[in-house]
């Protein structure tokens, strides 16, 4: 493979935004104190509240995992359940991290899509108050989903008032939150408190970030103990400005919305480049920056020889192929033009 | 207070050296494979492997506090206890992460300066075989000390060969291990793997690097199982590379001993200028890039409003003052001017 | 209800054998020494090694649910996975202790009748060394099942060869498995070490108990350190004697054998009883001393104020009848006349 | 050694009172619901509020232990700390239980006599709201200490006034609570409730029972979720009846204050025995059922065959001799007279 040849493994293969690692350097001069208690990390909260409400607690950490795992941790105790789909990240990317440190067990639906329905939810509402059983106390959502579907808003305030109206509380993982704005055309705040979100995990690196994570609580009661939990967590940055610093330059210009249209737009051109070639079929509904696929299974090493990518399903034959901020439409074009060669000389 | 002015609150309070930074940005271009499967995590274990050996382990986390816990981890069971110092980060900054994380109990000693001795761990070697009590299996030193001290290499070994002796390993928290290598004009192996330290934290945080710290493990049996401990303790990063990128950086043409020599000699200095000042008592040696020492309590808070520091302790009213790879001749000068004029006009 | 009247809710309800109880008055002399080095333990255990293996590990604690979880624990790292179906009593009625003890994730199968096959772990064996997986490392399967049923040796066999073959250790609970040994017609060892079981929970609460289980282990490498386990696992009792005393007695004359056969027998007394009853549909073959039964919703009330049992699943009004050692033939013939005449009134 | 001799090693060495076995019995009759739904406990429960307050939370689970680990897990969370003397069960004879089960580190002091002080717990309330350190959030004390001591009420509802007005609860380990009672000629609630406790680990099993220990919670907002926590910690026993049969016997005619008032009147008489033989140095006042004394090393191993004890503290050759309430006055006398008879013999 070409070095550093882009591909479609995943978008945090990709690199980092200039404009991020520029912001990164800007703020590089003299001292300030350490573990968040500097300008700088005040001003990127400040950025975060205008895009999701000034009422919310944010606290930055250093990767996706674990403001799922601290955000969900804060949420319940250790005799609790966390409802999720069958294919959520904290389910099956994250090495049992939200057992081992929540102590709780994750009930999961098999979903067609990755989205979880209230029909899914409401089927592991049992045992409420019996002893014997974990007590569920969250559910918890991906946007845009790991197959790259996006809830709508009414989907996800749905979602949200049954949670609340059985005692739980609503955790979304953002970690391509960006990409799930875009493609519904609204704001994060809309899509997260608004509709019923208590808890975010706000995303960045998956679209043009070096690293760091927000945690955001839409509900301040809910975060007053969480800088122990952060610090515990083992995700308290001592250095935070250059956390703080891409998180600025993230949510200044709309550069998170500029990355993210484009992802968008490289993915819905790989699915119209893709769709009709004789031999693939592609499996979810392209509403985001990933495009699922099946593809004859010889052809797969070869291709990935090429552009990297992995597949999904070994069983099916299911590829997964992501796009980022920094795919061209070169890129698209080159690899269907070699998708489509592959097939015809079988 | 000047804005991001220096001054000697922690040697993470300073921002990163431009070197690190150029590295960051030079690794930046296209795709690579996510989460350190790539030339340039590679390229930077490979670094470290010239310092400590061909046979380590390598593995990056993000930070000094998940590279304690997640190493102590990998050596213990939850039954197990862990002996250190009772000023050691992991007993006293680290919020109960190793507690938390590991399940075992820490057994603290006190110390005049920082350092474990033989008779110190020794005293917490009883209940052995006993299943009521715990089961120390660990010695945790910290080389520099939280007090800014040094043990010598024999020190080092012979905490070592006791800790081997009676089935235990030793841990080495080298959050500061740059400032301790050039203070004994040694080099990092014949410190730590020579010395029969079994497993590193080896820091470059507080050593003009941005974030980032491996766990190096000089005997690989001790580590098949940790890129599982990484993943789920949440310190897996994505974009390893520019993780590698800093180490690799932090390794060549000698920046780390550059910067560390810079910083310690920045603290005989400090320690040259304060010593004799009436009113000033100096309460550990000075070996590497902290000053300990007792000042009248009415002052600190005029003196901190200049220069930020923290006390360590309120009761003896005793401050810490820590220099930095870029604190200057000058800061030195002019803050025991100041210090100096505050005592003279009490 | 009457009081105490015997029910079919669970051979929990029913009480102590009276040979038990008397076996536990008779070691109440004097003294000896607490948590287990007393004489009376050395007997227990040595009678559990003559039906289970000279070479085995044997250590008491409370409850089957300690028992499950401590010994899957000691099988396991916090990033490894327990196979097992998902009607096992780790997976739904243990409040999630598994998870919370251990660490790891539950990966859980549907089955028709509680039982796992091979094709079944074998669709969870995937992600294997890929660290952002938890690892599967122990199949756990209960004998007699959570549903009545019963594992045949040779089904037991290719579980523990699979497992084997896969890196993987077999855990069997049998907090029932008296009554799948007279099932089976075959002896404990049978069942499980010469079958390939690495670690068993031995039960003997359902039949006859008052308290107490065993962790045996079929290989001692697997419990050096097992001892420390149980004691901070909250499971080491003081006054061990009235343990030991009730297993030694329960496996004294077979104890064991006459309350087993006897529950089985009175499940298959029931099972004729019932089974041609029109509105009643029995839903698993009666394999131990089960009964699981379909019956119409509105009937289910006025029978529990006779007979106490519990309803299985709601959605599908299918409840559960457990007989015990004391339960009568006259209470079976007495149940099913009332259930007979609830459903012809109907 | 004869055949169960009583000794001096524990109080728990001891069988268990005949009025708690026949209490035992008489529960067995037929069928009642499992895990605690049943009369027995009900009226057990009953049992303890009437001598610890009505309005109190009551709970059974299986020991000493798992009381403390569970009391003390549900007043905290898992950054906070414990302050407890260094020589509490919780600190050194629970094999590290509660850091395990609640994640929380403890605080210990040492002590001159097992009790803590309003100093010893000021000493540690530092980097509070510090997210760096852990935030102590229960003292926990232990009535009798592990040496034999006793808190006078006042000294407890100073300790209580001083955590309330820290925002601290105060945890009471009463595995010995009856020789307290009984040393301080007060009622139990007096010495809890009343005090100023807010969580009672009430034990019996060292005062004649055979197992089972009651958590009891003074304020029931403390314990709304207990029973989640029992069952997830392994202390859900399904007979619970034969716990409740030994609390409500234990309870009954002052069976608790009979047994502990013979218990500390065997301790005084040992004192007054031994107390003047050259070569014996009683260390701790001897206020309820222990008596701790210095011997010469090399006498301990030949006493011990005859009656067994533990030595406390090998460097100071420190042994503790444990009465019960099955301790003779002829026990005492012949274990004093072979005491003097090596020593004078020396």
């Amino acid at each position: 493979m070409k070095e550093n040849r882009r591909g479609f493994a995943s978008d945090n293969n990709a690199g980092v935004h200039p404009a991020i690692l520029e912001a990164m350097g800007a703020v590089n001069d003299g001292h300030v104190i350490a573990y968040g208690d500097d300008p700088y990390t005040s001003k990127a909260e400040e950025s975060i509240r205008q895009h999701l409400g000034e009422d919310t607690g944010v606290f930055f950490v250093f990767i996706g995992t674990a403001a799922n795992v601290l955000g969900l941790s804060s949420l319940t105790r250790s005799y609790n359940a966390v409802i999720c789909p069958e294919t959520a990240h904290i389910n099956v990317d994250e090495c049992g991290a939200p057992e081992k440190f929540s102590g709780c067990k994750l009930l999961a639906s098999d979903t067609p899509d990755g989205k979880l329905t209230v029909e899914m939810i409401a089927s592991h509402m049992h045992g409420i108050g019996f002893e014997h059983h974990v007590q569920p106390r969250v559910v918890s959502i991906t946007q845009s989903t790991e197959l790259g579907t996006v809830y709508s808003i009414d989907e996800i305030r749905q979602i949200a008032d049954y949670a609340h109206n059985n005692g739980m509380y609503l955790h979304m993982d953002g970690a391509r939150i960006s990409n799930a704005a875009v493609a519904l055309d609204r704001n994060f705040y809309e899509m997260t408190g608004e509709a019923g979100v208590d808890v975010l995990s706000f995303g960045g690196t998956k679209n043009g970030m070096m690293y760091g994570e927000a945690v955001v609580f839409f509900n301040q009661t809910l975060c007053e103990d969480f800088k122990y939990r952060r610090k515990q967590g083992m995700q308290l940055s001592s250095k935070m400005r250059y956390i703080a610093a891409q998180f600025d330059a993230f949510l200044q210009n709309d550069l998170w919305k500029t990355n993210a249209l484009h992802a968008n737009r490289m993915a819905q051109r790989l699915y119209l480049a893709v769709k009709d070639i004789p031999g693939v079929v592609v499996t979810q509904p392209v509403e985001s920056n990933a495009v699922f696929a099946q593809i004859p299974p010889e052809i797969i090493p070869g291709l990935q020889e090429q552009y990297f990518f992995y597949v999904w399903d070994d069983d099916r034959s299911e590829v997964r192929w992501m796009c980022s901020f920094d795919t061209t439409e070169q890129d698209i074009d080159e690899f269907a033009l070699l998708l489509r060669s592959m097939l015809s000389s079988e």
